[in-house]
């Protein structure tokens, strides 16, 4: 079941002075960062409040590192701005899309591969959900330390 | 301060339609449905969660009811998609637009305007915000009925 709003994913240019905008703008500071190497960002995770499953809700900030990324594409196409939303869910997130993809959405990635902070995820198609690129993420089963 | 994502705004072409995919996709039923004539909208909002600071968290299905409106715009232009994200906030709300105003960031009310469920908003230019049209909410003393 998808029992959280878990992230928004932004995508920007400029990683350090997107984090330093949305610390001075808002005060959001717990700022968990690091590489995926396998999505081609450099990200920064700002958890904005606890959910009421036990899990958070955070902003997801992405610079991509490489000029054939996704977000690299996304920006070039559409400029700095929202890049995703992500549901969390309290089970396995491959049976999650699992169910998902019965009822005719089709999922991108034929297994989960790793999110931010050690997490699961899996992506759904825009075009399947209202031009909306939705992300499915399983949370580490002990988070990471920021 | 601001204390939750209250809310993910997404623009659409036909209301029904979208709450339903959601329902049956999702399993997300628990909706509150209005009509903001000022913003030029027929709304859903469907809760995805508890947020820790006692409020929750949204998405907000928006539908145009004219072709004036700032969402009609938005969906001649991107099609449908991610329309903007909301911030909620423990205090009033103009007081918190002021505070950000004073970082350089414009504020394109210049007095809060009525929001989903009785709530008091603002949105802040998103030409400041790194491409992310983003709302401020204060939400009503006492939550609406369903």
């Amino acid at each position: 079941m998808l029992t959280r709003i878990d992230h928004i994913g932004i995508a920007c240019r400029d990683l350090d002075a997107t984090v330093e905008f949305y610390r001075r703008t808002y005060g959001f500071t717990d700022v968990h960062t690091e590489v995926n190497e396998e999505q081609g960002v450099r990200e920064a995770m700002l958890k904005i409040n606890d959910a009421g499953d036990g899990g958070a809700t955070y902003l997801q900030l992405l610079e991509p590192i490489r000029d054939d990324s996704p977000i690299a594409k996304f920006l070039a196409k559409n400029g700095e701005g929202v890049h995703h939303i992500a549901f969390g869910t309290d089970g396995d997130v491959q049976e999650e899309a699992d169910g998902i993809a019965a009822k005719g959405v089709r999922v991108l990635y034929d297994r989960p591969r790793r999110g931010s902070m050690g997490s699961r995820i899996t992506f759904l198609h825009p075009k399947d959900c209202g031009g909306v690129l939705t992300e499915l993420v399983q949370a580490a089963a002990k988070p990471a330390e920021h």
